[in-house]
């Protein structure tokens, strides 16, 4: 068996063949993997029993066990993407400058494929389906290593999608599968073949993988989102948005942690906050003024740690806030740049609060949950990154892509130009 | 004074203040720093010849001697700059997608400054003008760390330059200069207040660099490029193309390092090639077939090793190879995903060298000089990236942006969607 430096260095040569596949044979492995699923859905059902078994008898807690399964329903999902991602345009190749530098001496910007993607994933088995779809279709090559608990499910996917994509015409080296714990720390070493990194997982494991790699890491650690309740606000509305950011889905990274409200309306609009809250079982954990503005006990005091904690639980902090600028100040100081809203009938202050708050999602009176590509439209997503550079947000298929300039010339030397023999005229290309 | 952690902190803080800074502002600081540059024209050079002076006495190579002068020549090319730089259009708050997810649910993708920018270069006064001025255009607090070598020019530069970017209503705290060396490690470890690092400066200088932050680094270490001699090809242009790459500014990293040239015109080129060489003082390096085709002791036996050397000076290495394909997997082995060109005849071999070469720059039939900022037209450069994440190639403006994405809604919940109560859309707006 082949090392992940060997596998990877095989993968870098056959990168540049990957990005020359024309997108009707990276259409074609998209719909031949959606069809080779359902064909063997019973193979694929039984397998995921198995893990589902030994996950049960191994003590994983129920929550992961329920991130596992992969049934009829997470099938139709997955295909229904796939369906999506063959009928998005190709990102590839497409010309985002053209300039003539001079007469003759044509600019072009094109987009090309990253390269070589790895790709490491906990759990969730569906997600080895949607991330490797995506580095088709962006014609990246990407080894690809899921969570042990799911290896049997995993097993068979990546078998049935790589027979699919190479019986399509694309490279049988374009994608592989790492399978031991130990891998993942060969892979962290192929700074000279892989040209990016794509965890998905805990917020220990994201920041394991930054922390021991020098190959660039596309991705979140944390998500702690915020929602800013100003005083000129349909304050309904912020409850229901409150309790959809907080309980639609507890687990994901862009369900909402903190909420900052204006002073002015905390003693009106608090109690109204705690009771919706208590009847969804949410915990309150507040400032001292939050808590006398509220009823009883409901209010266990906040400490200034928790502003930097993502529950990822039925718990949520509160804390009242002088101004608009005093919610902004907090957010881009213990947030995560990933998404935070404002509820306000004031566009002004909306305008201010998405201006200066430093986040990849900016809302206004909505819900944090929208962030995710799947809700923006983008097919499916490999990730949300938290990150400035590259890509930011919900990323799909144009943050699997870079770009190179082509120059085409006619003998032009840079001699010339030095000398003031001749000149550039810079023109802009249709 | 404040630690480089302090100044970083507090720049992260205004650096939100300085990303709504609207472009008025941003391009009159362009033109005061311009102006004021002029008319503290000879003090400048006065602290220019000082750190001259100090050059020579210190026995500093000559060759690193000519890079630290800043005299009328230079002051005139950095004003012309800063002139180009203010008529570029304004790189921020571009929309780059206006998407109505649902009806009032509006998502836009609005480009944005980066944040707070480290950069770190060695020598060359010139550049911190240059680098200085794409922040602000781009509304980027930087904190600049010039070379020791110029200390005093570089302390009026900076002086001059952040005097005028403040009276032009741009926040105190935008720019700073950071002078003692111990500094740099010190700002490498600010990974929670700097985005983005940008070195300039030496190889060995870049690699440190990368290899001690966990902030991302946008640069380059090497610059291996290379020319491909097609058998299809205007020997005459080939040769010229040649020269000029290697010799018209030897020292620079999209200079010529290898030549590729086809087995079945090495008898005809080569020694055409070793004449055109020899007059120029460049010595060749060669494969024995190389050797064998060209009179006399010009050719000395290349090693393995060369093929991943950085010569920067009057050398040259030559290899012969069966087929474009050699040479294609050849670059894309020992090269440095720099800029590497194609000399041909044959608009179909030219196209797949273009597809397949995995560098930033591609090239048909003109010199790998070409690749810089200013030639390319987009006003100055901070660099020039071989990574593919994020800014490849020549990076201007464009590469000092990210984006965020704002979503506007009337109280929209995930929670409508997820139970099929309401659906996305997804339709593009102009």
């Amino acid at each position: 068996m082949s090392t992940i430096e060997e596998i990877a260095r095989n993968m870098k040569e056959s990168s540049a063949e990957m990005a020359a596949s024309d997108v009707e044979k990276r259409n074609r492995a998209l719909v031949m993997i959606g069809d080779s699923l359902r064909e063997h859905a019973e193979e694929i059902f039984k397998m995921n029993d198995r893990d589902m078994e030994a996950a049960a008898s191994n003590g994983v807690a129920e929550a992961v066990v329920k991130r596992l399964k992969f049934d009829g329903h997470k099938l139709d999902d997955v295909c229904a993407g796939l369906d999506m991602l063959r009928k998005l345009p190709d990102p590839l190749g497409r010309v985002t400058m053209n300039r003539d530098l001079d007469e003759g001496l044509n600019l072009q910007r094109i987009t090309c494929p990253i390269g070589v993607i790895g790709v490491i994933f906990e759990a969730r088995p569906d997600a080895l389906v949607q991330i490797a779809s995506l580095c088709v279709k962006s014609g990246n090559c990407a080894i690809l290593k899921g969570g042990k608990e799911t290896v049997n499910t995993n097993r068979i996917l990546f078998r049935l999608i790589h027979d699919s994509v190479v019986k399509a015409g694309l490279p049988e080296g374009c994608l592989n599968q790492a399978e031991s714990h130990a891998e993942i720390d060969e892979l962290l070493k192929c700074d000279k073949y892989v040209d990016l990194l794509i965890p998905r997982g805990s917020n220990a494991f994201v920041r394991y993988i930054m922390d021991n790699t020098k190959i660039p890491v596309m991705g979140h650690a944390d998500g702690i989102c915020h929602i800013y309740v100003d005083e000129d606000c349909d304050q309904e509305m912020a409850i229901r948005v409150i309790l959809d950011a907080k309980t639609q889905y507890t687990a994901a990274c862009n369900a909402v942690e903190t909420l900052l409200v204006h002073k002015n309306i905390a003693k009106e609009f608090l109690p109204k906050l705690a009771k919706a809250l208590t009847d969804e079982n949410v915990k309150m954990r507040g400032t001292t003024d939050v808590a006398g503005a509220v009823d009883g006990d409901t209010v266990e005091l906040i400490t200034e740690n928790d502003f930097d904690t993502e529950y990822l639980a039925l718990t949520v902090g509160v804390k009242t806030v002088e101004d608009l600028d005093e919610a902004i100040r907090h957010i881009n100081i213990h947030g995560s740049h990933h998404t935070d809203s404002i509820i306000t009938n004031d566009d002004e202050k909306a305008a201010r609060f998405m201006q200066m708050v430093d986040s990849a999602g900016v809302y206004h009176n909505c819900s944090t949950r929208f962030s995710d590509g799947f809700r923006y439209g983008f097919g499916a997503e490999v990730g949300i990154s938290t990150g400035k550079i590259h890509a930011r947000g919900p990323v799909g298929l144009a943050g699997l892509t870079t770009y190179k300039y082509k120059l085409y010339g006619h003998g032009q030397i840079v001699g010339d130009y030095a000398t003031g023999k001749k000149k550039f005229h810079h023109v802009e290309k249709q």
